[in-house]
């Protein structure tokens, strides 16, 4: 590998161009065994579906033991949030980072459960949290400027982000972890994910504006505005470093650099809520081939993130009604995820059964 | 806990007065902790109804640790099969046991992912494992009788593997399992599955009867007719043991004793497909309670299953379009469970973080 450029935008440039497609011999071998195993056809389900995907992800059949896997949670801060849209404090994102670290939030508990480990990471929090609280400081920005009003990042801003992510999941990778999964944190992100999510599949804001964290009706009124207002503010067709500078967060940045970098070396990258598949969309836009690498861990009931899904071609492993974030719903797949690289590995084929 | 009586069928009646009802008292409090959570209500959707439904079953808020898991997979083999319901020989029933302890089966694959346990039971095979196997022998017929023509099982039958069932859930939870999950293997029997969940729901035969292991047209129009004809035959009403035995297979009967032993003791038990879900409906009617300490862990594409679970008013964990059987979903579904227990364990209250 050649050494990174030293332009954050030309670092993203490049990293998105390392994207490699899906491995269509591999997945071709993949379905192959599926159907040579001693089950009868189609009986493992969208867990045989998920067992292919993941061989042409990883290039290889059986996938590689997942037994090892990171959760990243990005963290940052929304100047939308000067327009109402959500009745927590921003300093609620630096207490949640601290909590998560501390291993005491839902993504601990499901990826405890999961047996993974976890990584908060900060690029753009209003508020740094305590050195000793164990999130990790990648800070780009502190807080996004209002992107109602103005680009909520710079490109560079923007770009820094993106690595910072990247560098995140190539430290995970270079320690092991054959599997990623993200997760969130930022006061306000699930209306600059709206607006990124309509951006990128010309939805509407009213189909993509939700309740976040559970919003009254007058503060959906008011987000819905909003994400009409940054709509009408920014070019939807812009490209997706552009994109994420018009709308940010830093957040969504970084987390768009863990997708890409995951991809890049075939490390597939389980999916949360809304604002992550949001990232996916503009990652999506980065790189077209990200999306092989991506798996749909659950279906937020924010409605943007079945548009969102929907638009990538992405079914989710779990329907739970979940909404909390975190990086917990892809926490909570990660075992299933397992199973399906386990399915073409550990059962025998009815040959090696002497049944064929 | 006083001696077993001789006789298995009393030993039975004795067994399924041993379940509780749900602890409703610590019910509440697992509602009241779950709400005083750092998370947005509701945020944890299924999985906090979930959290709460094991705080209930157990008796404990926080449940205890679902660490050791064990699955326990029921074999045995069905009369019915003579009237041409699946285009399987039955060896294979024997084949299958031999390769879910071998650790060749799909059930291995998910079981692995979930780090839990598996034991194969022998209570109705047609063809004894050969002893070097694995498969734990705790035969009580060789293959149940023609349920379209005569009862499957003696009554003596039926309990016996109804306590055979009982004694290995005992076993697992002695050597330190608190929670189970439950699998079946025998060519068949999802007629006589479908003969249950029709007796219990008062569903009607095409209602319940599907494509199994993916019969064809014919086959399904046949199988519907033989399940229609022991409706027929049988008194739908009967008590559960004796419904049991009127249809069988064995393996029902040893399923009915993991779940009334598992709820006899509060250890929640994990439902896996259609055969399990009959399965639940016959304990239920020989212990309603039994149903507070069941989780449903998929949905299987089998018809009686959606039948079954909406009579047993259970939601599933996945919705994967699996119908391997084996226990292969309800061992998917463990690291869910494990991680509903622990939010009520890891996650922290506003309170606690000094919000509240």
């Amino acid at each position: 590998m050649s050494a990174a450029p030293p332009d954050p935008v030309a670092a993203v440039t490049d990293l998105a161009a390392r994207v490699p497609p899906a491995d269509e011999e591999v997945r071709a071998a993949a379905v192959a065994r599926l159907a040579a195993l001693a089950t009868p056809p189609g009986a493992l389900g969208d867990l045989g579906a998920l067992a292919v995907r993941l061989a042409a992800s990883t290039g290889r059949v059986p996938p590689p033991r997942f037994d090892d896997a990171a959760v990243i949670v990005c963290a940052g801060d929304h100047g939308v949030h000067a327009r109402g849209v959500s009745p927590w404090p921003q300093a609620v994102t630096t207490a949640m980072a601290a909590t998560v670290a501390s291993g005491r939030a839902g993504v601990s508990a499901t990826a405890a459960a999961a047996g993974a480990r976890v990584a908060v990471l900060d690029v753009g929090m209003l508020e740094a949290a305590p050195p000793a609280a164990g999130v990790t400081d990648a800070n780009v920005v502190r807080g996004t400027r209002d992107a109602s009003s103005e680009d909520a990042l710079s490109h560079d801003e923007a770009a820094r982000a993106v690595l910072a992510g990247a560098a995140a999941a190539d430290g995970a990778i270079d320690t092991g972890a054959r599997l990623l999964a993200v997760g969130d944190l930022g006061i306000a992100n699930t209306t600059t994910s709206a607006v990124l999510v309509a951006a990128c599949t010309g939805a509407d804001a009213d189909q993509v504006t939700g309740r976040g964290t559970g919003i009254d009706d007058d503060t959906l009124a008011r987000k819905t505005e909003v994400v009409a207002a940054v709509l009408d503010r920014i070019d939807p067709d812009a490209a997706g470093l552009s994109l994420l500078a018009a709308v940010g967060g830093a957040e969504h940045a970084a987390l768009v650099g863990v997708l890409l970098a995951g991809a890049a070396r075939r490390v597939p990258v389980v999916l949360d809520g809304v604002i992550t598949d949001a990232a996916a969309l503009v990652a999506q836009r980065l790189a077209p081939d990200v999306v092989h690498h991506l798996v749909a861990g659950h279906r937020s009931t924010e409605p943007g993130a079945t548009v969102a899904l929907d638009a990538l071609g992405l079914d989710p492993v779990l329907e739970m009604e979940l909404r909390l974030g975190e990086g917990s719903g892809a926490a909570l797949a990660i075992p299933i995820v397992r199973a399906a690289g386990l399915v073409l590995r550990d059962v025998a084929t009815l040959e090696e059964l002497g049944f064929a």
